[in-house]
């Protein structure tokens, strides 16, 4: 951790409405229930970095903590980018799913979680398909904040122990993921809701991972990023990390976003098709791919927004791709889960439409022991 | 990857004979039956890690592998260095759970099976607890290389899972962890033994432990490392890398080392206490420290030597401790695996008996998703 106190003041605004607010009020979403942003003033400088630890805080000045003191820190982040051939092109993965709760949502949870300890909140409840539960039970563990984790009872049994384990009290809800979410919300009446879709401070975590990339490629940045798309929380970070990046002249060009969803569950991917600016109803049907199985995502519109403004769009990928990317990848070393294989197939895809020259970033999201316990 | 060919030659000894075999020989044991050493004249010198990649190829000179072309790797290395207070003592944690397979064997199984690569080895047995199956049936499925895994039929379903998924041939041996390595040794006449117990080029993957809590530390050195002792892969690792430091002239004192073992398994515990230089005889209790529950080390009087050679010692711990550990850790938000909390129960006893100014080093050896199918 870069131990220093933050002087600047940040605020949340609905960016529909400009409503703001100051950073030190427990929100979440606006007085007209919108979503938030967040504007922070400060940034890191890239000559400061040298003789920083390698982990996500390295980028201290950027991430919304004030007082170094609540930083909650596992000393995650800088996760390794690899360098891979992959069909006859050398591309590059970025392998989040080496983070301590075995996601990349452990990125959002470090900062949202912080910033609840600064907020000096007490308990937060929070719903997931997964693996941001665990990385949000994880942090509540670290501080000692009790939380409340609502999940679809028919989430991996691997994930749940782990949740578990951490202390979070476990809510189990049948039916869908959006039944999930609305008993989250009305449990949220009472308690902070640490939603790694409502709350903007998740975003202002995941950001750090443009910034890592940037690092990582030698000071600059991708032409195409592929990236898994259910609520989009990577997908947003890495918008405004590359943004950042821009604004600060590290940068001269946003890259391609490329978006991918499950057929069995596109809201997105059909919104971007019929050049909608919302996510589209659809039928959602069971998919392997529980992590994005997201029918109705809160910043749907800001996702389509972020994709069409990069100049990228979505993909989509069947059953049988997951099944046999997943199991491919094992075979060469690389043990995943089944939504992080999902993204890969989606690559696949990618990789046969660009030109040799592009510079392409891909992720594991999740790890393979994930889905331990379900073969 | 450091992308550079050595040219320095190395040899395999035999340190109780003397015996020396040429490194491009596909051998594992001396010709009268011996664990082999391993002598590597080249050493990475400390000016050129700056711009280098955070991985533990950034150590290229040290690392046995001739052509460049021969390296796997998945970016592994450079794990976290948690700075933790335990007990009321700054200590550090090695995070070598966030690994690509979920253990510290990694660091060994890339370098050993970049070996049997430059080797022109196809096949290979091994036998395992568990982890280091793990390891070694990853980076054979990056080589494309045939693998042969033996382990004890009561392994963690997490852990024969991730095997199986990687392509590895699996074989689950009735009775002790004895009988499992029997099964291989008998297997091992007709296919090379990639052992992590037996071949020398694991430990000097492991060795790159020691270089990176050196850099991580400052550059220098701890004063005591408590860590787990089954078959001794990361301590004697440690050892080496330690030993290479003060020979460089880089630290001036090797750190204590403090072997953690269960109770209900510790021959070298119960040999130290004896004052003897083989592990003892002991009768072998059921154990929750699975992947440290070894009765017979192969490198037994090794690590006895080591361990007096630092000026540490054996701590054990119960069934009782290693379960309160791995509980209390979760709930803090560390989620590792039992047989990594057992070595956390010891530096618990350590911390009791130390003076507050020593640089305390310890470590989370495995993911806790890996006995994700058990509790």
């Amino acid at each position: 951790v870069i131990f220093k106190n933050m002087t600047w003041t940040g605020y949340l605004f609905d960016p529909l409405t400009d409503e703001r607010y100051p950073l030190d009020e427990p929100r979440w979403r606006s007085d007209s229930g919108g979503v938030l942003s967040l504007a922070i003033p400060g940034f890191w400088n890239p000559d400061d970095l040298g003789h920083r630890e390698h982990s996500m805080w390295r980028y201290r000045e950027s991430l919304p903590i004030q007082d170094e003191q609540n930083i909650l820190t596992m000393g995650e982040g800088f996760t390794p980018l690899l360098t891979w051939n992959r069909r006859g092109k050398k591309i590059w993965i970025k392998q989040e799913h080496l983070f301590p709760t075995g996601s990349y949502k452990d990125r959002g949870a470090a900062v949202l979680i912080s910033k609840v300890k600064e907020l000096g909140i007490r308990q937060v409840v929070q719903d997931s398909s997964g693996n941001a539960g665990c990385a949000i039970a994880a942090y509540c563990g670290r501080a000692g904040i009790a939380c409340d984790i609502y999940v679809p009872a028919d989430t991996s049994p691997a994930k749940l122990m782990q949740i578990r384990s951490y202390g979070a009290r476990m809510h189990l809800i049948p039916g869908s993921r959006e039944d999930t979410a609305a008993a989250a919300l009305d449990a949220a009446r009472k308690k902070y809701y640490a939603s790694h879709c409502w709350n903007p401070f998740f975003l202002h975590g995941t950001k750090t991972f443009a910034y890592e990339i940037w690092e990582q490629l030698g000071q600059r940045g991708p032409d195409a990023l592929v990236l898994p798309v259910g609520n989009g929380t990577l997908l947003l970070g890495a918008y405004i990390g590359f943004t950042d990046l821009i604004q600060r002249g590290l940068i001269d060009k946003l890259p391609k976003l490329i978006g991918v969803q499950s057929g069995h569950c596109a809201p997105l991917a059909t919104a971007f098709q019929q050049h909608a600016t919302q996510p589209a109803l659809i039928e959602k049907l069971p998919t392997l791919a529980e992590g994005i199985a997201i029918a109705t995502p809160v910043r749907g519109a800001e996702i389509l927004a972020a994709v069409r403004d990069s100049g990228g769009y979505f993909i989509t990928v069947d059953e049988t791709e997951i099944l046999s990317t997943h199991r491919a990848l094992a075979l060469q070393g690389f043990y995943v889960e089944l939504t992080a294989a999902a993204a890969i197939a989606g690559l696949d895809h990618y990789l046969e439409l660009v030109v040799e020259t592009e510079t392409i970033v891909s992720v594991f999201t999740g790890h393979g022991l994930k889905s331990a316990c379900e073969h």
